[in-house]
């Protein structure tokens, strides 16, 4: 199956007081997703120079790319740049490139460039600062031992933007992916289940199905059956996924309840 | 500051595909600070055994509760109790507790009882099944080694009724948790920063600050700061946070941009 692993840091104090919902976590994973990669692990942490690292060396271990987002602002709780280059043993510097594009946007909002804001400039020796479009904090990408860590801020938008233009460097080369979902109404999820597993034990490996028990309007039993098929191609991806939801269809068709 | 930690691991393919938000998480965050506690750290792992219990040591080894959610189904990768076993090195039964609230709930739907959804019966043994007043699979309750485990289903109307259920358990008898959040219209947040570092400082602790910054409807600069302490009583964490609030409207007054 995938051979492109990313692991997911979600950085912030806010998420572990349930202050905040985690939506930049599902937006990360549906993104490299579709890409053809697959998700490994995701950590939340605080906003604590071990926390950052524990998961940082932790990702590093079983994932080729990892993807932090939180903590790039300028408030002293900001540490996410200062924790990783500790964990990894780089050196601080101003980035000349990231200053730049600071500069640029605290011009045109009429401000000034205080030590407080000079912070966003601030990255391990090597890193490449990422424009952010939407905000004042550039993110960055970092290579480490032949891995990549992309290091993005908390605010939705931002986070979003900055992952969109790295959409070449994500995308796999040698897997696309591609998912379908279908409704089954009055088909219960204990009755498919043993359907469900036979046709994956068909595919070994090459296919995944999983179903979701719901209501449907009338409160009778459904299920969405959603199944999903990484292969070289996206044609291929799409054949398995619909040779498979037919046989489905055909298995399930008089187990409605 | 809490001395309950509790780790929150959240279990399925479908939240690291983005299928789906992760809700579950920061429901049982916020159900958890509020009665005290601290959440140290949250994973999200794949339905799979080595995932599992990779999360789950990790877990134990820094949190007094570990909160589990997802894979209670019936179908094939509902592994999260047959995984938890294996880590702790549990031998799994039929528990006739689990066995008899199966029953009545399926006797209720006018459903038998399969081998598909004996399954949902299963426990390590010593568990205790938690009724789930909102479905068929119960929840569980592990003590090992001094520590509490809880096992909860994924579908977030049982996982509440199952948390709810154990409120007196989780609430952290030697603290209390209070928090507000107020809006400064005008203010940025980098301005605010030194204000807010100098009032955490004056605390040591006892009280924790985070500004969040916004745009208001004018499209001017806005940020909300918030405040929340844990403390003896709820009356002292309140007057914690209030006092600070207090302090940071008289600083920020003039500082409106």
């Amino acid at each position: 199956m995938p051979d492109m692993d990313v692991t997911v840091i979600s950085i912030g104090n806010e998420l572990l007081r349930g202050r905040t919902l985690n939506s930049n976590f599902t937006y990360i994973c549906k993104f490299v997703t579709a890409l053809g990669n697959s998700v490994k692990r995701g950590y939340t942490v605080r906003d604590e120079y071990e926390e950052i690292a524990y998961s940082l060396n932790e990702s590093l271990a079983v994932s080729d790319i990892v993807i932090t987002t939180g903590g790039l602002g300028p408030t002293f709780d900001d540490i996410t740049v200062e924790a990783i280059a500790k964990a990894l043993n780089l050196e601080l510097v101003v980035d000349e490139r990231a200053l730049e594009m600071l500069k640029t946007k605290l011009k045109r909002q009429n401000l000034e460039l205080t030590p407080y804001r000079k912070k966003m400039a601030v990255m391990p020796r090597g890193s490449e600062p990422l424009y952010n479009p939407e905000g004042t904090a550039p993110g960055l990408k970092i290579t480490h031992n032949g891995k990549i860590i992309i290091v993005l801020p908390g605010v939705p938008r931002e986070m979003e933007a900055i992952l969109q233009s790295q959409k070449t460097l994500l995308t796999n080369p040698n897997l696309s992916y591609y998912e379908a979902m279908e409704r089954f109404e009055g088909v219960m999820e204990s009755v498919a289940a043993p359907f469900v597993e036979a046709e994956m034990k068909r595919w070994d490996g090459k296919i995944f199905i999983k179903s979701h028990p719901i209501k449907d309007a009338d409160n009778r039993f459904a299920i969405d059956i959603e199944v999903l098929s990484y292969d070289t191609s996206p044609e291929q991806a799409r054949k398995n996924v619909n040779e498979a939801l037919s046989r489905l269809r055909q298995s399930l068709r008089e187990k409605t309840y």
